[in-house]
Protein backbone atom coordinates (compact mmCIF):
# COMPACT_ATOMS: atom_id res chain seq x y z
CA UNK A 1 0.00 0.00 0.00
CA UNK A 2 1.35 3.56 -0.96
CA UNK A 3 -0.65 6.27 1.58
CA UNK A 4 1.34 8.50 -0.54
CA UNK A 5 -0.32 8.15 -3.94
CA UNK A 6 -3.55 10.06 -2.83
CA UNK A 7 -5.97 10.87 -5.28
CA UNK A 8 -8.80 12.40 -5.60
CA UNK A 9 -12.28 9.38 -5.80
CA UNK A 10 -14.89 9.48 -8.07
CA UNK A 11 -17.43 11.50 -5.64
CA UNK A 12 -14.43 14.05 -4.43
CA UNK A 13 -14.13 14.82 -8.24
CA UNK A 14 -17.84 15.22 -9.04
CA UNK A 15 -18.15 17.16 -6.05
CA UNK A 16 -15.45 19.65 -7.11
CA UNK A 17 -16.66 19.70 -10.37
CA UNK A 18 -20.30 20.68 -9.84
CA UNK A 19 -21.52 24.05 -10.79
CA UNK A 20 -23.46 25.92 -8.42
CA UNK A 21 -27.08 25.49 -8.91
CA UNK A 22 -29.80 28.46 -10.15
CA UNK A 23 -32.46 29.26 -8.14
CA UNK A 24 -35.41 31.97 -9.56
CA UNK A 25 -38.52 33.49 -7.49
CA UNK A 26 -40.26 36.57 -8.67
CA UNK A 27 -41.61 38.76 -5.84
CA UNK A 28 -42.56 41.66 -4.21
CA UNK A 29 -42.24 43.28 -0.59
CA UNK A 30 -45.02 41.63 0.68
CA UNK A 31 -43.89 38.09 -0.14
CA UNK A 32 -40.26 38.17 1.44
CA UNK A 33 -40.58 36.08 4.33
CA UNK A 34 -42.27 33.60 2.42
CA UNK A 35 -39.22 33.44 -0.17
CA UNK A 36 -36.74 32.90 2.77
CA UNK A 37 -39.10 30.08 4.16
CA UNK A 38 -38.63 28.45 0.76
CA UNK A 39 -35.19 29.46 0.44
CA UNK A 40 -34.22 27.48 3.80
CA UNK A 41 -36.11 25.34 3.05
CA UNK A 42 -34.68 24.26 -0.30
CA UNK A 43 -31.04 25.21 1.54
CA UNK A 44 -31.16 23.05 4.43
CA UNK A 45 -33.01 19.97 2.32
CA UNK A 46 -30.18 20.21 -0.22
CA UNK A 47 -26.66 17.85 -0.56
CA UNK A 48 -24.82 20.47 -2.74
CA UNK A 49 -26.22 23.66 -1.25
CA UNK A 50 -24.03 25.96 -3.23
CA UNK A 51 -26.66 28.44 -4.83
CA UNK A 52 -27.25 31.48 -7.14
CA UNK A 53 -30.95 32.55 -6.30
CA UNK A 54 -32.27 35.47 -9.01
CA UNK A 55 -35.07 37.70 -7.69
CA UNK A 56 -37.18 39.02 -10.11
CA UNK A 57 -38.97 42.49 -9.50
CA UNK A 58 -39.99 45.18 -10.22
CA UNK A 59 -38.21 47.69 -8.31
CA UNK A 60 -35.63 47.11 -6.18
CA UNK A 61 -37.59 45.62 -2.65
CA UNK A 62 -37.45 47.61 0.12
CA UNK A 63 -36.51 44.82 2.23
CA UNK A 64 -33.32 43.94 -0.08
CA UNK A 65 -30.92 44.53 2.90
CA UNK A 66 -32.74 41.95 4.76
CA UNK A 67 -32.64 39.45 1.84
CA UNK A 68 -28.27 39.99 1.04
CA UNK A 69 -28.18 39.63 4.78
CA UNK A 70 -30.55 36.61 5.03
CA UNK A 71 -28.37 35.28 1.90
CA UNK A 72 -25.43 35.99 3.18
CA UNK A 73 -26.03 33.97 6.49
CA UNK A 74 -26.57 31.19 4.56
CA UNK A 75 -23.56 31.83 1.67
CA UNK A 76 -26.12 32.21 -0.79
CA UNK A 77 -25.33 34.48 -4.14
CA UNK A 78 -28.20 36.88 -4.33
CA UNK A 79 -28.84 38.53 -7.46
CA UNK A 80 -31.70 40.71 -7.96
CA UNK A 81 -32.94 41.86 -11.06
CA UNK A 82 -34.79 44.98 -11.47
CA UNK A 83 -37.72 44.68 -14.42
CA UNK A 84 -38.92 47.87 -14.26
CA UNK A 85 -42.30 49.63 -14.40
CA UNK A 86 -42.91 49.42 -17.81
CA UNK A 87 -42.56 45.89 -18.86
CA UNK A 88 -46.20 44.27 -18.70
CA UNK A 89 -48.17 47.48 -18.52
CA UNK A 90 -50.65 46.09 -20.94
CA UNK A 91 -50.86 42.43 -19.19
CA UNK A 92 -54.00 41.91 -17.30
CA UNK A 93 -53.45 41.92 -13.28
CA UNK A 94 -55.81 41.66 -10.09
CA UNK A 95 -55.11 42.14 -6.74
CA UNK A 96 -54.63 38.08 -6.27
CA UNK A 97 -52.25 37.62 -10.06
CA UNK A 98 -49.72 41.11 -9.56
CA UNK A 99 -47.87 41.73 -12.48
CA UNK A 100 -44.85 40.14 -11.04
CA UNK A 101 -46.21 36.65 -11.92
CA UNK A 102 -45.29 37.43 -15.65
CA UNK A 103 -42.37 38.12 -15.21
CA UNK A 104 -41.30 34.07 -15.13
CA UNK A 105 -42.44 34.21 -18.86
CA UNK A 106 -39.75 36.46 -19.99
CA UNK A 107 -37.54 36.15 -17.45
CA UNK A 108 -35.01 34.59 -19.98
CA UNK A 109 -34.71 38.42 -21.31
CA UNK A 110 -33.29 39.33 -17.99
CA UNK A 111 -30.85 36.74 -16.85
CA UNK A 112 -27.36 36.73 -17.47
CA UNK A 113 -26.79 35.52 -20.99
CA UNK A 114 -24.42 32.63 -19.42
CA UNK A 115 -27.23 30.86 -17.66
CA UNK A 116 -28.11 27.31 -19.45
CA UNK A 117 -30.42 26.57 -17.07
CA UNK A 118 -32.59 27.90 -13.89
CA UNK A 119 -35.26 26.26 -11.62
CA UNK A 120 -38.20 28.59 -10.84
CA UNK A 121 -40.25 28.58 -7.64
CA UNK A 122 -43.01 29.83 -6.52
CA UNK A 123 -42.68 31.40 -3.19
CA UNK A 124 -45.25 29.31 -1.76
CA UNK A 125 -43.38 26.25 -1.61
CA UNK A 126 -41.60 24.81 1.04
CA UNK A 127 -38.41 22.44 0.18
CA UNK A 128 -38.23 19.17 1.76
CA UNK A 129 -35.79 17.20 0.48
CA UNK A 130 -33.00 17.54 -2.45
CA UNK A 131 -33.96 19.09 -5.47
CA UNK A 132 -30.85 18.14 -7.71
CA UNK A 133 -32.93 15.21 -9.62
CA UNK A 134 -34.77 17.94 -10.85
CA UNK A 135 -32.08 20.39 -11.37
CA UNK A 136 -29.84 18.04 -13.30
CA UNK A 137 -32.51 16.44 -15.61
CA UNK A 138 -31.51 16.91 -18.75
CA UNK A 139 -34.51 18.00 -20.97
CA UNK A 140 -32.98 18.32 -24.53
CA UNK A 141 -35.36 20.32 -26.65
CA UNK A 142 -38.20 21.13 -24.14
CA UNK A 143 -38.31 24.51 -23.18
CA UNK A 144 -38.90 23.37 -19.51
CA UNK A 145 -40.32 21.01 -16.66
CA UNK A 146 -42.80 21.32 -14.98
CA UNK A 147 -45.81 19.03 -13.59
CA UNK A 148 -49.31 19.22 -13.68
CA UNK A 149 -52.29 19.47 -10.67
CA UNK A 150 -54.96 17.36 -12.41
CA UNK A 151 -54.27 14.44 -12.28
CA UNK A 152 -57.68 13.43 -9.96
CA UNK A 153 -60.03 13.26 -13.00
CA UNK A 154 -59.30 14.34 -16.53
CA UNK A 155 -61.96 16.98 -16.43
CA UNK A 156 -60.20 20.02 -15.46
CA UNK A 157 -58.17 18.90 -17.83
CA UNK A 158 -60.12 19.03 -20.62
CA UNK A 159 -61.53 22.16 -19.97
CA UNK A 160 -58.53 23.79 -19.50
CA UNK A 161 -57.00 22.45 -23.39
CA UNK A 162 -60.14 23.24 -25.01
CA UNK A 163 -60.24 26.76 -23.36
CA UNK A 164 -56.67 27.43 -24.33
CA UNK A 165 -56.76 25.69 -27.52
CA UNK A 166 -53.50 23.63 -27.38
CA UNK A 167 -54.70 20.41 -28.17
CA UNK A 168 -51.10 19.01 -29.00
CA UNK A 169 -50.04 19.78 -24.98
CA UNK A 170 -50.81 16.33 -23.11
CA UNK A 171 -52.10 18.30 -20.02
CA UNK A 172 -52.37 21.37 -18.31
CA UNK A 173 -49.26 22.22 -16.56
CA UNK A 174 -48.91 24.04 -12.86
CA UNK A 175 -46.13 27.01 -13.26
CA UNK A 176 -44.88 27.20 -9.48
CA UNK A 177 -42.18 24.83 -9.93
CA UNK A 178 -40.83 24.94 -13.56
CA UNK A 179 -37.26 23.95 -14.41
CA UNK A 180 -36.39 26.36 -17.70
CA UNK A 181 -33.80 25.18 -20.21
CA UNK A 182 -32.32 28.63 -20.86
CA UNK A 183 -31.04 27.72 -24.18
CA UNK A 184 -34.06 26.88 -25.85
CA UNK A 185 -36.31 29.41 -24.17
CA UNK A 186 -34.02 32.02 -25.56
CA UNK A 187 -34.70 30.79 -28.94
CA UNK A 188 -38.64 29.96 -29.00
CA UNK A 189 -40.16 32.09 -26.59
CA UNK A 190 -40.76 35.53 -27.80
CA UNK A 191 -42.05 38.76 -25.81
CA UNK A 192 -44.16 39.33 -28.95
CA UNK A 193 -46.26 36.24 -28.83
CA UNK A 194 -47.28 36.73 -25.03
CA UNK A 195 -48.07 39.71 -25.60
CA UNK A 196 -49.53 39.05 -28.40
CA UNK A 197 -51.54 36.31 -26.72
CA UNK A 198 -52.91 38.14 -23.97
CA UNK A 199 -54.14 40.99 -25.53
CA UNK A 200 -55.94 38.94 -27.87
CA UNK A 201 -57.67 36.38 -24.87
CA UNK A 202 -57.04 38.66 -22.39
CA UNK A 203 -60.90 38.02 -20.65
CA UNK A 204 -60.16 33.97 -21.04
CA UNK A 205 -57.20 33.60 -18.80
CA UNK A 206 -58.04 32.83 -15.15
CA UNK A 207 -54.63 32.53 -14.06
CA UNK A 208 -53.17 34.51 -16.79
CA UNK A 209 -48.91 33.65 -16.93
CA UNK A 210 -49.94 30.11 -16.50
CA UNK A 211 -52.17 30.27 -19.08
CA UNK A 212 -49.73 31.55 -21.88
CA UNK A 213 -47.61 28.81 -20.96
CA UNK A 214 -49.75 26.20 -21.42
CA UNK A 215 -51.45 28.08 -24.41
CA UNK A 216 -48.23 28.81 -26.12
CA UNK A 217 -45.94 26.33 -25.24
CA UNK A 218 -47.55 23.32 -23.39
CA UNK A 219 -46.84 20.68 -26.30
CA UNK A 220 -42.74 22.02 -24.93
CA UNK A 221 -43.25 20.98 -21.74
CA UNK A 222 -41.64 17.33 -19.86
CA UNK A 223 -43.99 16.75 -17.73
CA UNK A 224 -42.14 15.32 -14.35
CA UNK A 225 -44.39 13.50 -11.42
CA UNK A 226 -46.19 15.82 -9.56
CA UNK A 227 -46.34 14.30 -6.26
CA UNK A 228 -42.16 14.65 -6.21
CA UNK A 229 -42.14 17.85 -7.63
CA UNK A 230 -45.00 19.81 -7.32
CA UNK A 231 -47.25 18.11 -4.32
CA UNK A 232 -50.44 20.02 -4.02
CA UNK A 233 -50.77 20.07 -0.33
CA UNK A 234 -54.55 20.64 -0.22
CA UNK A 235 -54.94 17.47 -2.15
CA UNK A 236 -53.00 14.94 0.26
CA UNK A 237 -55.59 12.77 1.20
CA UNK A 238 -56.76 12.66 -3.10
CA UNK A 239 -53.21 11.62 -3.74
CA UNK A 240 -53.32 9.03 -0.98
CA UNK A 241 -56.38 7.61 -1.87
CA UNK A 242 -55.69 7.38 -5.84
CA UNK A 243 -52.58 5.74 -5.95
CA UNK A 244 -54.05 3.16 -3.58
CA UNK A 245 -51.71 3.92 -0.14
CA UNK A 246 -48.70 4.64 -2.36
CA UNK A 247 -48.71 8.03 -1.13
CA UNK A 248 -48.53 7.61 2.02
CA UNK A 249 -47.29 10.35 4.76
CA UNK A 250 -43.76 8.20 5.02
CA UNK A 251 -43.57 8.09 1.53
CA UNK A 252 -44.13 11.86 1.02
CA UNK A 253 -42.09 12.92 3.93
CA UNK A 254 -39.29 10.68 2.12
CA UNK A 255 -40.05 11.50 -1.75
CA UNK A 256 -41.37 14.68 -2.16
CA UNK A 257 -39.37 17.32 -2.78
CA UNK A 258 -41.46 20.66 -3.42
CA UNK A 259 -44.97 21.30 -0.76
CA UNK A 260 -46.93 23.58 -2.64
CA UNK A 261 -49.17 25.07 -0.69
CA UNK A 262 -52.02 26.11 -3.76
CA UNK A 263 -55.13 28.03 -2.88
CA UNK A 264 -55.73 30.95 -0.60
CA UNK A 265 -55.58 28.72 2.37
CA UNK A 266 -51.72 29.88 3.35
CA UNK A 267 -49.88 28.32 6.80
CA UNK A 268 -48.91 32.33 7.25
CA UNK A 269 -52.15 33.26 7.74
CA UNK A 270 -53.41 33.63 11.08
CA UNK A 271 -56.94 33.09 10.62
CA UNK A 272 -56.33 29.44 8.52
CA UNK A 273 -54.19 28.00 11.67
CA UNK A 274 -55.15 24.12 10.06
CA UNK A 275 -54.16 22.30 6.69
CA UNK A 276 -51.85 19.56 5.52
CA UNK A 277 -48.06 20.57 6.18
CA UNK A 278 -48.81 23.76 7.67
CA UNK A 279 -47.00 22.34 11.35
CA UNK A 280 -44.10 21.63 9.13
CA UNK A 281 -44.07 24.78 7.21
CA UNK A 282 -44.54 27.41 10.44
CA UNK A 283 -41.75 24.87 12.30
CA UNK A 284 -38.99 26.11 9.14
CA UNK A 285 -40.64 29.82 9.25
CA UNK A 286 -39.59 29.78 12.81
CA UNK A 287 -36.15 28.36 12.42
CA UNK A 288 -35.71 30.98 10.11
CA UNK A 289 -37.32 33.37 12.47
CA UNK A 290 -34.86 32.73 15.40
CA UNK A 291 -32.31 32.85 12.45
CA UNK A 292 -32.80 36.54 12.38
CA UNK A 293 -32.40 36.75 16.34
CA UNK B 1 -11.45 54.50 20.61
CA UNK B 2 -8.73 51.46 21.68
CA UNK B 3 -9.25 49.20 19.11
CA UNK B 4 -6.44 47.07 21.13
CA UNK B 5 -8.28 47.22 24.39
CA UNK B 6 -10.79 44.01 23.45
CA UNK B 7 -12.94 42.71 26.71
CA UNK B 8 -15.42 39.83 25.98
CA UNK B 9 -19.28 41.17 26.27
CA UNK B 10 -21.37 39.34 28.64
CA UNK B 11 -22.92 37.05 26.12
CA UNK B 12 -19.40 35.78 25.25
CA UNK B 13 -18.51 35.42 28.93
CA UNK B 14 -21.64 33.90 29.57
CA UNK B 15 -21.19 31.44 26.93
CA UNK B 16 -17.95 29.95 28.02
CA UNK B 17 -18.99 29.84 31.20
CA UNK B 18 -21.73 27.77 29.70
CA UNK B 19 -21.55 23.69 30.93
CA UNK B 20 -22.70 20.98 28.67
CA UNK B 21 -26.38 20.12 29.25
CA UNK B 22 -26.63 16.68 30.66
CA UNK B 23 -29.71 14.42 29.46
CA UNK B 24 -31.09 10.91 30.03
CA UNK B 25 -32.60 8.42 28.13
CA UNK B 26 -33.35 5.26 29.36
CA UNK B 27 -34.29 2.67 26.12
CA UNK B 28 -33.53 -0.91 24.76
CA UNK B 29 -32.39 -1.93 21.04
CA UNK B 30 -35.99 -1.44 19.96
CA UNK B 31 -35.92 2.26 20.73
CA UNK B 32 -33.31 3.32 19.17
CA UNK B 33 -34.01 4.97 15.80
CA UNK B 34 -36.43 6.61 18.14
CA UNK B 35 -33.98 7.53 20.21
CA UNK B 36 -31.68 8.99 17.42
CA UNK B 37 -35.12 11.45 16.30
CA UNK B 38 -35.40 12.81 19.56
CA UNK B 39 -31.38 14.03 20.37
CA UNK B 40 -31.19 14.73 16.37
CA UNK B 41 -34.32 17.19 17.54
CA UNK B 42 -32.93 18.31 20.67
CA UNK B 43 -29.35 19.39 19.01
CA UNK B 44 -30.88 20.91 16.12
CA UNK B 45 -33.13 22.75 17.74
CA UNK B 46 -30.95 24.27 21.06
CA UNK B 47 -28.99 27.05 21.34
CA UNK B 48 -26.38 25.43 23.29
CA UNK B 49 -26.33 22.09 21.65
CA UNK B 50 -23.55 20.85 23.88
CA UNK B 51 -24.80 17.97 25.17
CA UNK B 52 -23.94 14.69 27.45
CA UNK B 53 -26.14 11.99 26.99
CA UNK B 54 -26.38 9.47 29.40
CA UNK B 55 -28.26 6.04 28.34
CA UNK B 56 -29.81 3.61 30.94
CA UNK B 57 -30.02 0.25 29.84
CA UNK B 58 -30.17 -3.03 30.78
CA UNK B 59 -27.40 -4.69 28.79
CA UNK B 60 -24.68 -2.97 26.59
CA UNK B 61 -26.89 -2.16 23.77
CA UNK B 62 -26.57 -3.91 20.14
CA UNK B 63 -27.00 -1.10 18.68
CA UNK B 64 -23.89 0.57 20.66
CA UNK B 65 -21.60 1.63 17.53
CA UNK B 66 -24.38 3.07 15.84
CA UNK B 67 -25.34 5.30 18.54
CA UNK B 68 -21.39 6.15 19.16
CA UNK B 69 -21.25 7.40 15.72
CA UNK B 70 -24.40 9.14 15.67
CA UNK B 71 -23.46 10.77 18.79
CA UNK B 72 -19.63 11.68 17.17
CA UNK B 73 -21.16 13.17 13.80
CA UNK B 74 -23.04 16.06 16.17
CA UNK B 75 -20.54 16.33 18.85
CA UNK B 76 -22.28 14.80 21.47
CA UNK B 77 -20.22 13.00 24.34
CA UNK B 78 -22.11 9.37 24.84
CA UNK B 79 -22.40 7.79 28.00
CA UNK B 80 -24.07 4.45 28.24
CA UNK B 81 -24.79 3.36 31.77
CA UNK B 82 -25.41 -0.22 31.73
CA UNK B 83 -27.91 -1.66 34.63
CA UNK B 84 -27.58 -5.63 34.72
CA UNK B 85 -29.96 -7.98 33.93
CA UNK B 86 -31.18 -8.27 38.08
CA UNK B 87 -31.90 -4.87 39.44
CA UNK B 88 -35.40 -4.73 39.33
CA UNK B 89 -36.12 -8.51 39.30
CA UNK B 90 -39.21 -7.84 41.59
CA UNK B 91 -40.95 -5.05 39.70
CA UNK B 92 -43.97 -5.44 37.42
CA UNK B 93 -43.36 -5.83 33.70
CA UNK B 94 -45.38 -6.02 30.43
CA UNK B 95 -45.00 -6.12 26.87
CA UNK B 96 -46.51 -2.26 26.83
CA UNK B 97 -43.88 -1.49 29.99
CA UNK B 98 -40.54 -2.99 29.75
CA UNK B 99 -38.16 -3.11 32.69
CA UNK B 100 -35.95 -0.56 31.11
CA UNK B 101 -39.03 2.07 32.40
CA UNK B 102 -38.16 2.18 36.16
CA UNK B 103 -34.75 2.94 35.92
CA UNK B 104 -35.08 6.63 35.82
CA UNK B 105 -36.64 6.07 38.97
CA UNK B 106 -33.08 4.58 40.55
CA UNK B 107 -31.26 6.59 37.50
CA UNK B 108 -29.05 8.68 40.35
CA UNK B 109 -27.63 5.72 41.75
CA UNK B 110 -25.76 4.62 37.92
CA UNK B 111 -25.10 8.36 37.00
CA UNK B 112 -21.64 9.94 38.03
CA UNK B 113 -21.99 11.32 41.36
CA UNK B 114 -20.36 14.63 39.85
CA UNK B 115 -24.00 15.51 37.86
CA UNK B 116 -26.00 17.75 39.74
CA UNK B 117 -28.88 17.99 37.85
CA UNK B 118 -30.37 15.95 34.38
CA UNK B 119 -32.89 16.36 32.04
CA UNK B 120 -34.67 12.67 31.18
CA UNK B 121 -36.70 12.34 28.14
CA UNK B 122 -38.99 9.41 26.72
CA UNK B 123 -37.97 8.60 23.32
CA UNK B 124 -41.37 9.07 21.70
CA UNK B 125 -40.68 13.02 22.06
CA UNK B 126 -39.83 15.44 19.35
CA UNK B 127 -37.96 19.12 20.54
CA UNK B 128 -38.85 21.74 18.54
CA UNK B 129 -37.26 24.56 20.54
CA UNK B 130 -34.65 25.27 22.51
CA UNK B 131 -34.68 23.13 26.06
CA UNK B 132 -32.84 25.32 28.17
CA UNK B 133 -35.12 27.58 29.71
CA UNK B 134 -36.21 24.32 31.38
CA UNK B 135 -32.85 22.98 31.89
CA UNK B 136 -31.77 25.84 33.39
CA UNK B 137 -34.72 25.97 36.27
CA UNK B 138 -33.43 26.18 39.85
CA UNK B 139 -36.03 23.82 41.73
CA UNK B 140 -34.46 24.57 45.03
CA UNK B 141 -35.95 21.60 47.27
CA UNK B 142 -37.88 20.33 44.55
CA UNK B 143 -36.87 16.52 43.32
CA UNK B 144 -38.03 16.89 39.74
CA UNK B 145 -39.67 19.24 37.66
CA UNK B 146 -42.38 18.09 35.48
CA UNK B 147 -45.88 18.51 33.65
CA UNK B 148 -49.10 17.07 34.32
CA UNK B 149 -51.94 15.60 31.66
CA UNK B 150 -54.59 16.49 33.33
CA UNK B 151 -56.03 19.80 32.80
CA UNK B 152 -59.20 18.71 30.49
CA UNK B 153 -60.68 17.59 33.28
CA UNK B 154 -60.14 17.27 37.37
CA UNK B 155 -61.48 13.60 36.95
CA UNK B 156 -58.42 11.98 36.12
CA UNK B 157 -56.31 13.64 38.45
CA UNK B 158 -58.84 12.74 41.00
CA UNK B 159 -59.05 9.58 40.70
CA UNK B 160 -54.95 8.70 40.11
CA UNK B 161 -54.37 10.80 43.33
CA UNK B 162 -57.11 8.31 44.89
CA UNK B 163 -55.42 5.44 43.50
CA UNK B 164 -52.12 6.48 44.78
CA UNK B 165 -53.09 7.89 48.20
CA UNK B 166 -50.87 10.87 47.58
CA UNK B 167 -53.04 13.66 48.71
CA UNK B 168 -50.26 16.10 48.98
CA UNK B 169 -49.70 16.12 45.67
CA UNK B 170 -51.36 18.94 43.76
CA UNK B 171 -51.67 16.79 40.30
CA UNK B 172 -50.76 13.93 38.94
CA UNK B 173 -47.61 14.14 36.91
CA UNK B 174 -46.50 12.67 33.37
CA UNK B 175 -42.51 11.31 33.67
CA UNK B 176 -42.53 11.67 29.80
CA UNK B 177 -39.82 14.85 30.60
CA UNK B 178 -38.47 15.06 33.86
CA UNK B 179 -35.93 17.58 35.14
CA UNK B 180 -34.20 16.09 38.53
CA UNK B 181 -32.40 17.85 40.82
CA UNK B 182 -29.61 14.74 41.93
CA UNK B 183 -28.38 16.47 44.61
CA UNK B 184 -31.24 16.26 46.38
CA UNK B 185 -32.65 13.14 44.96
CA UNK B 186 -30.03 11.15 46.00
CA UNK B 187 -30.71 12.23 49.76
CA UNK B 188 -34.22 11.63 49.50
CA UNK B 189 -35.35 9.16 46.84
CA UNK B 190 -34.37 5.66 48.42
CA UNK B 191 -34.11 1.78 46.25
CA UNK B 192 -36.18 0.60 49.22
CA UNK B 193 -38.84 3.01 49.56
CA UNK B 194 -39.83 2.27 45.66
CA UNK B 195 -39.05 -1.59 46.25
CA UNK B 196 -41.44 -1.86 49.13
CA UNK B 197 -44.27 0.52 47.52
CA UNK B 198 -43.93 -1.23 44.21
CA UNK B 199 -44.35 -4.85 46.05
CA UNK B 200 -47.61 -3.64 48.33
CA UNK B 201 -48.98 -2.00 44.80
CA UNK B 202 -48.34 -4.57 42.24
CA UNK B 203 -51.77 -4.51 41.39
CA UNK B 204 -52.71 -1.04 41.64
CA UNK B 205 -50.30 0.31 39.29
CA UNK B 206 -51.30 1.40 35.53
CA UNK B 207 -48.17 2.98 34.62
CA UNK B 208 -45.48 1.76 37.10
CA UNK B 209 -43.32 3.99 37.19
CA UNK B 210 -45.22 6.73 37.06
CA UNK B 211 -47.31 5.71 39.29
CA UNK B 212 -44.51 5.22 42.34
CA UNK B 213 -43.20 8.75 41.04
CA UNK B 214 -45.85 9.97 41.99
CA UNK B 215 -46.80 7.86 44.58
CA UNK B 216 -44.27 8.76 46.33
CA UNK B 217 -42.29 12.16 45.27
CA UNK B 218 -45.45 13.65 43.29
CA UNK B 219 -45.42 16.38 46.48
CA UNK B 220 -42.16 16.97 45.27
CA UNK B 221 -42.48 17.90 41.89
CA UNK B 222 -42.53 21.31 40.80
CA UNK B 223 -45.04 21.81 37.94
CA UNK B 224 -44.43 23.18 34.66
CA UNK B 225 -46.69 23.79 31.95
CA UNK B 226 -47.22 20.77 29.77
CA UNK B 227 -48.29 22.96 26.84
CA UNK B 228 -44.24 23.66 26.70
CA UNK B 229 -42.76 21.13 28.53
CA UNK B 230 -44.78 17.99 27.68
CA UNK B 231 -47.60 18.72 24.86
CA UNK B 232 -49.37 15.59 24.60
CA UNK B 233 -49.75 15.27 20.76
CA UNK B 234 -53.34 13.57 20.89
CA UNK B 235 -54.82 16.84 22.62
CA UNK B 236 -53.94 19.50 20.17
CA UNK B 237 -57.74 19.94 19.65
CA UNK B 238 -58.22 20.46 23.12
CA UNK B 239 -55.51 22.50 24.30
CA UNK B 240 -56.57 24.88 21.71
CA UNK B 241 -60.41 24.90 22.81
CA UNK B 242 -59.72 25.32 26.22
CA UNK B 243 -57.10 28.40 25.88
CA UNK B 244 -59.59 29.82 23.42
CA UNK B 245 -57.34 29.52 20.94
CA UNK B 246 -54.15 31.16 22.61
CA UNK B 247 -52.85 27.47 22.08
CA UNK B 248 -53.23 27.55 18.37
CA UNK B 249 -50.48 25.77 15.72
CA UNK B 250 -48.40 29.50 15.50
CA UNK B 251 -48.16 29.06 19.14
CA UNK B 252 -47.50 25.56 19.73
CA UNK B 253 -44.44 26.27 17.00
CA UNK B 254 -42.91 29.02 18.92
CA UNK B 255 -42.95 28.27 22.26
CA UNK B 256 -43.36 24.36 22.84
CA UNK B 257 -40.48 22.84 23.61
CA UNK B 258 -41.68 19.23 23.87
CA UNK B 259 -44.21 17.39 21.58
CA UNK B 260 -45.13 14.08 22.89
CA UNK B 261 -46.42 11.45 21.17
CA UNK B 262 -48.31 9.96 24.16
CA UNK B 263 -50.41 6.84 23.26
CA UNK B 264 -49.93 3.87 21.19
CA UNK B 265 -50.77 5.54 18.44
CA UNK B 266 -46.90 6.69 16.88
CA UNK B 267 -45.61 8.27 13.85
CA UNK B 268 -43.17 5.71 13.05
CA UNK B 269 -45.95 2.71 12.85
CA UNK B 270 -46.78 2.08 9.71
CA UNK B 271 -50.12 1.13 10.13
CA UNK B 272 -51.04 5.03 11.58
CA UNK B 273 -49.99 7.32 8.81
CA UNK B 274 -52.22 10.43 10.42
CA UNK B 275 -51.80 12.52 13.32
CA UNK B 276 -50.71 15.91 14.67
CA UNK B 277 -47.54 16.88 14.07
CA UNK B 278 -46.52 13.34 12.66
CA UNK B 279 -45.50 14.88 9.48
CA UNK B 280 -43.28 17.30 11.70
CA UNK B 281 -42.03 14.00 13.11
CA UNK B 282 -41.56 12.18 9.95
CA UNK B 283 -39.63 14.86 8.87
CA UNK B 284 -37.10 14.83 11.87
CA UNK B 285 -36.83 10.56 11.12
CA UNK B 286 -35.82 11.19 7.66
CA UNK B 287 -33.33 13.77 8.52
CA UNK B 288 -31.84 11.35 10.58
CA UNK B 289 -31.94 8.70 7.95
CA UNK B 290 -30.36 10.96 5.72
CA UNK B 291 -27.74 11.69 7.91
CA UNK B 292 -26.71 8.51 7.86
CA UNK B 293 -26.20 7.76 4.23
Amino acid sequence: MHDEQITPSRSELSLGMKEPMNILFSIDDGYVEQFKVTLYSLYQNSDNPELDVYVLQKQKLAKTVEIQKFCNQLEINYHPIIIGERAFEDAPTTDRYPETIYYRLLAHEYLPETLDKILYLDADILVTNDISPLYDLEINDYLYAAASHVNENGLVDIANKVRLENYQAKTYYNSGTLLMNLKKIRQEVKRQDILDYIRHNDYRLFLPDQDVLNALYGHKIFQVAEEIYNFDTRYFTQYELQSKGYWNLDRVIKETVFLHFCGREKPWLSDNPRGNFFDLYKHYQHLVAKMEC
